[in-house]
């Protein structure tokens, strides 16, 4: 691909999932101040694919993204990423741990920094920021609006900024992941660790239903890996189910278990089938094989044209 | 067809069942002594089909019927029977209701005629029989152990016996099913209003197997209308399920289901599909029609390969 | 207990499965000439038990014994035997080998020991009786209408029979299943290898209704032995369903199950819990033990009135 | 109550959530920074309780909000309120529409009125501010950053600020929905318009538990009207379950379905039962009404002790 979206500006986490993507160090990239805008620049093909947060994000537009997704002209995941949620604190060239009296960051950021702020410049002035990139380009500024920006080491680099202090995140560990989308097309290839993502809408508010869509996955031995109810619009009360299956549509027991949701509620969306960022691979029980799924295939079909299925 | 065994001897219930096939009555009819000595000759090519008793017989072979279609060479049920179970007292021409002192029958029937009997030739002895038939039989004999027999009003006209009395049975309105048995080939064709028939053994003795296989049929809108856990062999513990599904194998939801058993329990064995005796129609729910599944594989069809897929 | 019934005449299978119980070779023993006459006895109160076949019986009655339980005025069953299914030739002492042309016996053990017959005495004409023990009581008439009669063991040795040969049965291993009911009273206790008998009527006949039933079972650990569908009278279609299922009432998993059973089905009947004759003991998962399901009370009961729940 | 906390600062929508309680008006009302905080001033017992929240929240911490119950010393939800998400466009008395150059708002707030503003002062500059409230407050500084806030009416009345346009939201109708947090102590009564909301730690990690789960709730009647697979910690791939339920602790359906949940899964957090907000009242299948709940009750304990427990 030639062209890229993200979440922007420049040097975000999302930036940095991007950066993951081969070919992308290369390819134009352009930020989007949002994730509808991002989508949109897919949907009308000024870009060939959009990164965007999906889960855990300090960049907002979570639930937002796959929300975005599943509604409008369709769309397709076709690749997951996962970032390190870590932070350094960036200051212009030449200023030191002394002269840092405000801080600006993103709310979430500075959330998730507080225990470290507290600690280390307990005086410190909180300026909250759209973003903690736009908390870093703001030290470029004639007369920026604080001596420091809490934000990604990513844009820090990419800004010329020197680094007072990294990882100073109060909870370590953490990741975000990110997905990248783009129009439909040939699917990404099976590779044995993959992942499928549909929102489906719920057929009636009855008691069972949601167990009958569930049912569909686990008879078939497909593990879910997230299940979310999301509104549909307005109203309280009516709700999809936004589901990361584990596996691809090019599997036998991923294609039958979503032909039965075709079935149940025509109206599911699929979102991709694509590689599994933890490279993880599920232990598939042995009657959900595609060997299983050939083998019944081929019984039943002797059965209704007996002599007529050619041995293997 | 041309020829048909049945349980025999001329003139039982299940030879009824069998006149009822069209063509029977001009084709040849040879009588069995037993379930498997019909289904041998079926099996050996001797005859082209088998009329059995399958449930509430009187005449006995009812599970054992069901266990030996279900064990050796493949056989297919291809048509179900239902037969009124009612007696009448059949006598030698000439004697009356004075003369009877002794009748003959099945257990099962004596059982099944005790009120009557009790109350209209309370003194009457009991002479056990091997079949209702086979006392009827005896009164043609020189010196017959008994003056009356408790048997199908069919076998009396054929003997050219008298009937004293009609509808004996204390319990009326009780019907019988039969099937008639072939070997492998066309499968009857279906008619909206079918009975397919399977044997599953239980893939492993836990909570939860027996949930798994009714599933299978439960999730694409099958009806049951019979099942019943069978033992496998000479160990207590060990089962299979004698299931009688209400569709055709021909109906997409049952082949779907049945691919599906396939996979949980292979060695599971298609007994047949064909027109159910009380020609009820099930209710098949909208999801589970036969343009539900064709409406589901050409959407997925048409997303692993986008632009293939032919509209209808 | 002081007085019982069997499904007789003496000498049965059945008989020798009531021998078992402790106590009953002192005890008053009544035998009965059908299952339906054997529970009137108990039901009365004539008897204090009665022991009938209930799987596999040469001795008819089967699902007979079953639906007459379930219903009518409410009876327990309180134990379970199991027989093996062996015959011997029994013979008038004096009778040889040679002088055997004619033989007697149910129709169901001829059809068990038919190989053993065409092999040994292959010119053997067959005479049918009511049971394998009426056979062998014909053998001490004036003029019997047979020189040999196959049956149990029991009944030759207390007729004073000769036994000709033994375990004459083509199917070595078999055996049959019987069970002791008595009037309703205090259950047996549990010995943790226990199984419950119940008759559920179907709530309506759509799909799902069974799987909500046998759900009741799975979800609460509760393994089935046995399940049958049985037609609850005349009109085909009209279901309940009888089962055994591992456990007794006063296992915390059972009784919360028919609770839910209960609510599902209100008609449905409890038919007993009774140790097992196999004597073995189910795996009873951790989440499904008297203890888990203690816990959960106490925990539930603390969270509607905090700090009333005395610790244990 | 006597006091209360709200994610702050004065006049947010969490407060408009907050008056909606009966006294909160005269009570104590001291706003937090953060879902964590307000939580933390609860469980120390500094104030009485907490509104939050929880769905669709332009005020952030949602998802925080309910891990943060989730976790950590014991809470209960004790009310829900329901809030519509409107915004006013507020300036400084005396400013008119003609001297708004730069406006300042939350971000999520400038997403929701984005077409309004384009549409109305199409050469605005956005100024990120902590929160709706925060921008409102700005104003009354000397030099505000921006002569125009996006917040709420409730605000704008608080501070005497003038109101130059109202419903200035480019999606009218929604709503966002709070809850209000205590410490456990007495449940709210039941009303027969109830929620519960429960976390539920995932046993394993392998198809069916999460059916397992919701099968709890399905087979008693008890509707989900949220769920959510939440991580419980920093690794991808371990998950409890956030849900809520339709009905009381009180309620014999709920109670039993929690029972069960706590076997399968005993470190379960019960996160409280409090009168829905919509006020509408489920469906409860005949079979899981209290009363047929305590008529299983009763049918278990007579057969457990003939005779000793009392009709009704």
């Amino acid at each position: 691909m030639d062209s890229y979206t993200y979440l922007g500006p420049e040097g975000t986490f999302t930036e940095a999932a991007l950066l993951q993507v081969p070919g992308a160090v290369q390819a134009r990239r352009v930020p989007s101040s949002s994730a509808v805008a991002a989508l949109a620049m897919v949907r009308s093909g000024e870009v060939d694919a959009a990164m965007l947060p999906i889960e855990n994000s300090i960049e907002g537009g979570v639930s937002a993204t796959l929300d975005a997704i599943a509604t409008g002209q369709e769309l397709r995941i076709i690749r997951e990423a996962i970032v390190p949620v870590s932070f350094v604190l960036a200051v212009r060239p030449g200023v030191e741990f002394s002269g840092v009296s405000r801080i600006g960051t993103h709310p979430h950021a500075w959330a998730q920094t507080r225990g470290w702020v507290d600690l280390n410049i307990p005086k410190a002035e909180y300026v909250p920021a759209t973003s903690t990139a736009a908390a870093a380009h703001e030290l470029l500024n004639d007369k920026p609006a604080y001596q420091a920006a809490i934000c990604a080491k990513l844009v820090a680099q990419r800004l010329g900024l020197d680094v007072l202090a990294e990882g100073i995140e109060d909870n370590t560990g953490a990741v975000t992941r990110f997905v990248l989308v783009s129009r439909p097309g040939v699917l990404p290839a099976a590779t044995g660790s993959d992942k499928t993502t549909v929102a489906i809408p719920l057929p009636q508010d009855r008691p069972g239903a949601l167990m009958e869509i569930l049912d569909q996955f686990a008879t078939r031995g497909v593990n879910l890996s997230r299940i979310e109810s999301r509104p549909t619009g307005q109203f309280l009360g009516h709700y999809f189910f936004s589901i990361d299956a584990e596996g691809h549509l090019a599997d036998a027991r991923m294609a039958d278990a979503l032909r039965a949701l075709h079935r149940i509620s025509p109206q599911l969306r699929f979102m991709g089938s694509y590689p599994r960022a933890d490279a993880q691979y599920p232990q598939v029980p042995a009657h959900t094989t595609d060997r299983a799924f050939d083998a019944a295939q081929r019984w039943l079909a002797d059965l209704l044209t007996p002599g007529e299925t050619p041995e293997q």
